[in-house]
């Protein structure tokens, strides 16, 4: 068995990037030189029937909306928005003759983020099989300002935030219908200047380990400062609900890293835009994540949330 | 049930394109303009196993290099070169525990092509699941010369043409281990006016159906003419035969369509290039698709092949 992180890690030392790539496997998406100005990004995201959502249990309009909003929320991580969408599908044989409207209906739930985002679907492919239903979704996207902004640029001393409260957003479903955060990317990348960004797909723990890893850089994170969504469960205990926001995953919120300076206009300026900016800790020297209590204490925060083992 | 060409047809019209994207749904691939001057070639294919290989049978090896040939197949037939892949890959749960090379037998199928074709591997998604083993790939790719070349540009008058014998893919294996055709594709923009191009994946019958549909004409095969691979069984009868190079599919050769004035070139210099093109008919008013025999009498060519019903 091979952990997801270890195998990405193999893979990128297997395939160095070349030109016209300039990021390749590793980040949120990828970053391909069009032109000397011009930076084309791609994310990439396959989700499985049982794994990422259950047909038995939910409309597959919603199947189709999160296929494209996780890929929306990749972009967004790297201050992208969406330019065209590639959606593969592979429908369970007889799917089709049993629900008439199988695919009307997960084009429809496809269509509502193409329409709310401003773009097009662009291509795909369509396949019959005996298996589950699988989709892939490709997107590609165009920055926001000049540059991606990638996972690896946090800078010791950079505080940390992220876009929006956690955990418990399997339980109650919100991992369907959520909204990936362009609104947030795009003022962020206005008014300050964000040495690393990532959206929060696999637990914050999990992808802040990536993010620090990346940028080869330690973290310290203060408990009593994570924002726990209220879809925790309420009837768990303190400490419960905290590895619920560090773990669960599927939050799809951002996690950020910029300048102590910057700190502030994210804590006083953001409100007036109606968005709401949680800071959550710093980035420190060395590479230890660690969690800071509220008596001071700092204990190593584990890798957890969710990894494929393969 | 709905066939894959009238889903198609029913995807475009509901999703029109918009810039950045020039061609959208409906062709080998989609065209994004970057700059005034550049444009990115986007192809999408997913590969399932039990429908486009058999694990129990081959080698996994195979199945990553299919998986990436098939979408090089498509950008040869654009008239591009690849730049970067991005490969989405269901692992069913076990498989890599029981099979301990199983990813890395996977991958190096894919570093041959991305070896041979100088490209890099960017980025993709590894998920486990209870189903079957699936891939996804997407490339992009760039235009050899100035723009790709589509299927909607055939004219009435032009000379067709397939780079290779047809018939038999399935059955020997040689879908498994092609090579995609863009030394082929290289020559044709390079000596002619290649007005209409595409790759032959679903038989010639259907794929020429496709591209005459796209360019709004019609065609006439002659039917002696039609190049059958020595994969065919010699023991069906000619007509068999004739029906296996029409109809079996996975070819992955190019059919193209010239004006008569660079017919001549395709049939006399290519050879001394090392390369073979095999003029096949005619495009003709009208959106009729006939075979002519060798008594010279013409028959309706019904659309076969393969075509996934959903």
């Amino acid at each position: 068995m091979t952990s997801e992180n270890e195998f990405v890690r193999r893979l990128a030392r297997r395939f160095p990037v070349r030109q016209p790539v300039e990021v390749g496997i590793g980040d949120d998406g990828a970053v391909l030189r069009c032109s000397t100005d011009e930076r084309t990004v791609i994310v990439t995201d396959m989700l499985l029937d049982g794994v990422h959502f259950e047909l038995r249990e939910i409309d597959v309009r919603l199947a189709g909306r999160k296929a494209i909003a996780v890929n929306l929320s990749d972009l967004a991580a790297m201050a992208c928005l969406p330019t065209a969408a590639f959606v593969s599908i592979a429908v369970p044989k007889g799917m089709s003759a049993a629900h008439d409207r199988f695919l009307d209906d997960l084009y429809s739930g496809i269509e509502e983020l193409t329409r709310e985002y401003d773009f097009c679907l662009a291509g795909g492919d369509t396949n019959t099989w005996h298996g589950p239903f699988a989709i892939n979704v490709c997107l590609t996207g165009r920055p926001m300002r000049n540059r991606p902004v990638l996972r690896s640029g946090a800078r010791v001393g950079d505080s940390l935030f992220v876009t929006g409260p956690l955990g418990g957003s399997l339980r109650l479903g919100r991992h369907l219908i959520f909204s990936p955060a362009f609104e947030a990317a795009q003022w962020l990348v206005d008014h300050a200047q964000v040495n690393a960004m990532m959206d929060i797909s696999d637990g914050l723990s999990m992808d802040l380990h990536r993010m620090m890893a990346a940028s080869h850089a330690g973290a310290i994170l203060n408990a009593h400062q994570i924002p726990i969504h209220d879809d925790v469960s309420a009837s768990l205990s303190d400490e419960q609900r905290l590895h619920c926001a560090l773990a669960d995953g599927e939050d799809f919120e951002l996690l950020l890293s910029v300048p102590a300076v910057d700190a502030v206009s994210l804590r006083s300026h953001a409100l007036q835009a109606g968005l709401m900016f949680y800071e959550i800790g710093t980035v420190v020297e060395g590479n230890a994540i660690r969690l800071c209590d509220e008596q001071g204490h700092l204990h190593p925060l584990t890798v957890s949330g969710w990894e494929h083992q393969l």
